[in-house]
């Protein structure tokens, strides 16, 4: 046996506990009993405790360096042992006592924000938040960088990126979506749709629908309702999404399957050779968000998708009956200068991570202090959104990521935003008629191509590398810049 | 740390593995979409050879040697030992070849089975049981016994069980209930009810309702639907039904649903300390069926029951309004003689099982070759229930059982049914007014009283232990006699 398939089966040990893990954990959220959940932590504690120990063993430090001298032949043995050599190094890295005292860190960071978000006080995190921060900063040194402690971190979400990089990147962009959002004013904004009531089982068959549209396979899958919506691989076959409804607004949850739906199609997408290898994932976070909000905004929010989607809505909400696909494409592209990221439009959403990147690049390079917080965040959404935060609930505190000891996160949100309008140009060059098969609901081949070109290949490719083979380019802004402008110049007139 | 404490440090791993493995087994037969299926076997197998690793390795044979010599003090610490040791000598007694062997031989029989049993054909699955069976005997013969093999496979469902003991209750048992099935004809059969139609949706409303009834605690668990109804603790807090709906018939459901709630009031009425320690499952399958058969049986089917439950009954099903509750208490007690153990009434039910307990007795004695089971289980019929199997697949082809190797199996249910009679014996002595309460729905103090006495130790004591400590007497069929007689008697006259 050679030692790249000794590796393959140690792997695919790890890759089972977690599939288990993956498993309790949508039960978690979807079905489990409220009496089940202190039962349920320690279970996954252990599943994660079982993968863990083997991911940093010195057995598998002896199967990569046997596998690497070896010398792995083909392209995805050449994956396999990066992915698993980078797991291995960067968890080696962080000594037991380390990882656990950041366990309990952020564990305790995490109900401690949640209070002080209920409090709307700042003051009630903060110490708290100094804790998390000053581990997270020890394990960026333990991990170890060239240029900055950040580099270390965001290495995690997405491989290869650093915050010089995303610098390059993100402000220019801000800068541009900044003066954008001046020009949009200028425009005219459009009718909000009459109010109304959506019968929650109705909005329920539409986002099934709206999951078979776009190809979602529910014999390898299914879709449950849970208070944040998520998508979760439990093993190949089957891939999971979850959803939520509210009564006063379809569009959350539709646009909430066609978001999920993305991801689950990645999942779904994936070569079954790289089933069980740890290569089933997504290339990182930002491609994974791309597919999301390639379904959930660029064919979601176009005019040729209400085109095809309006009477489907109509049929489930009658009362919309006197609306026009025009409307409601451009109900659901209504830009505004708001304080909460998660509801944020597609112009104004990345100036928020603009906003949290800066403020978390400065604390890890230490440049901030965790006092000062608030009031930079204060000043930067007045900077950029042209709003001020009435409250730390609504400021500093909306995000839950810094308490988990998140920092170098939200980057991918944007990077997904970026990556999604790459490759919808890119498709509109390669796929015939790409906008008319839209408009007729055909969505198989613009599915297909995305299978063939980035779900099959999982993890295989780094993420700008993917981009690359895809588009002919690297990571940038271009594409999304010139998407935004587009489509709101033309909603709003401007 | 004490040996004690060590020991129950590494027993809390395997209960931690087994618990996910309980969930991924309820989701695989409740919720899993079907492409998911092959990559669950893999975690399920997974996940046990991770627990079974553990059960039989060099350190549980230390740890157990170094708790017994400590002395374990309290009866819930030596029955740890007692569990634990039972579970290592039995599972170390098989070679890992041969146990695979096994794994792998039933799987293919069971295979085999079901081709067998669709085109009701004996001869496809004789060569496979041949085969199960060897395996079987070299299975007893390495675990090891006085007597009969037989004992060293019963011992794994009924600690503490023999076939010779089995055979002394048994046998008397199959004479009484064959003499008192004739008396029974001389009887007036009660009258069927009118046949109807019973929306799915009202019944599982119904089975929801009789679940609180009976006390079982939805924030502690959950009712599904599935092929087969059944009950699983997927942890602590979290104990499972799953039941199944039948259009034409809602009592199928109904007792399936008290069926399966005695067996989850069992599990949810377990003392808290015990969880984790492999001491939080039942005292043996006959207890845990003398649960389900209890709130099945001796209370659902008793006047009482239905003099409560028929104006719910009524107020679901409205077509059934002109009977009364005695019409429904005589139909859901009717006699027949009959082919199919899981369609048997409670009188002819033990009879199936003793018919099947001897037959396994002889095979695995080597007293009966696989050859000549169908005729000896046709002659059988023919002498116990006076009925003779028209094909294979209504006669020797009908149980899974011994596809799956699981000898030793069958009689537990006999003893469930025994159980049950001996425990309502003794709480309609100790629950003042016991059918006053039935009769109001009243099931609190009936369920406390089962907590109190049987639920709350789980598996502290062994069955019959348990037994004489509730009712003052071992294992004994008299109680039972006793109550299908004076039930049986009332509704057929006799």
């Amino acid at each position: 046996m050679t030692a790249l398939a000794r590796l393959r089966e140690y792997v695919r040990e790890i890759e089972e506990i977690s599939a288990a893990a993956a498993l309790a954990a949508w039960d978690q959220r979807t079905h489990m009993p409220e009496k089940g959940a202190e039962a349920r932590a320690k279970v996954l504690g252990r599943l994660e405790r079982l993968a863990f120990e083997r991911v940093v063993s010195d057995r598998m430090g002896e199967l990569l360096a046997a596998a690497e001298a070896e010398g792995p032949s083909s392209e995805v043995d050449r994956a396999l042992v990066r992915v698993w050599k980078r797991n291995y190094t960067r968890h080696r890295a962080i000594p037991p006592d380390l990882y656990q005292r950041f366990v309990e860190t952020t564990a305790r960071a995490e109900h401690a924000w949640e209070k002080a978000k209920a409090a709307s006080d700042f003051a009630l995190f903060r110490p708290r938040l100094a804790e998390v921060l000053d581990l997270v900063r020890e394990i960026a040194r333990l991990i170890g960088y060239t240029e900055s402690p950040y580099d270390a971190l965001v290495e995690e979400y997405e491989p290869g990126m650093t915050a010089s990089r995303l610098r390059a990147i993100l402000d220019p962009l801000r800068r541009e979506l900044v003066a954008f959002l001046g020009e949009l004013e200028r425009g005219r904004a459009p009718a909000v749709l009459p109010r109304g009531t959506y019968p929650l089982d109705r909005q329920r068959e539409l986002c099934q629908k709206a999951l078979t549209w776009i190809g979602y396979d529910f014999a390898a899958g299914r879709l449950d309702t849970s208070v944040h919506p998520f998508t979760v691989g439990v093993g190949p076959g089957d891939v999971r999404v979850t959803n939520r409804y509210r009564e006063e607004d379809p569009f959350s949850a539709l646009f909430g399957a066609l978001h999920e739906g993305g991801h689950a199609l990645y999942g779904q997408g994936v070569d079954s050779s790289l089933a069980w290898t740890g290569l089933s994932g997504g290339a990182s976070f930002g491609i994974h968000e791309s597919q999301s909000r390639f379904w959930e905004n660029q064919i979601g929010r176009s005019l040729a998708f209400w085109r095809f989607a309006h009477p489907h809505l109509v049929r489930h909400f009658p009362h919309l009956a006197q609306t026009k696909p025009e409307d409601v494409w451009r109900h659901v592209n209504r830009v505004e200068r708001s304080l909460i990221r998660v509801e944020a439009d597609e112009v104004t959403y990345n100036l928020h991570i603009c906003l949290r990147f800066e403020l978390e690049l400065e604390l890890v390079e230490g440049r901030l202090g965790v006092d000062e917080l608030p009031a930079r965040w204060n000043e930067a959404m007045e900077e950029y959104l042209g709003v001020t935060p009435p409250d730390d609930a609504r400021g500093v505190l909306q995000d839950v990521h810094w308490s988990g000891g998140m920092f170098g996160y939200f980057p991918s949100y944007a990077l997904g935003n970026l990556y999604a309008a790459q490759l919808t140009s890119a498709a509109e060059r390669e796929v015939p008629t790409f906008w008319g098969h839209v408009e007729r609901g055909e969505f198989g081949p613009i599915r297909e191509w995305l299978r063939e070109k980035v779900h099959r290949h999982g993890q295989v490719y780094l993420p700008e590398e993917l981009c690359r083979r895809v588009t002919g380019e690297g990571l940038s802004a271009e594409a999304f810049l010139g998407y935004v402008r587009r489509k709101y110049g033309q909603v709003y007139g401007v």
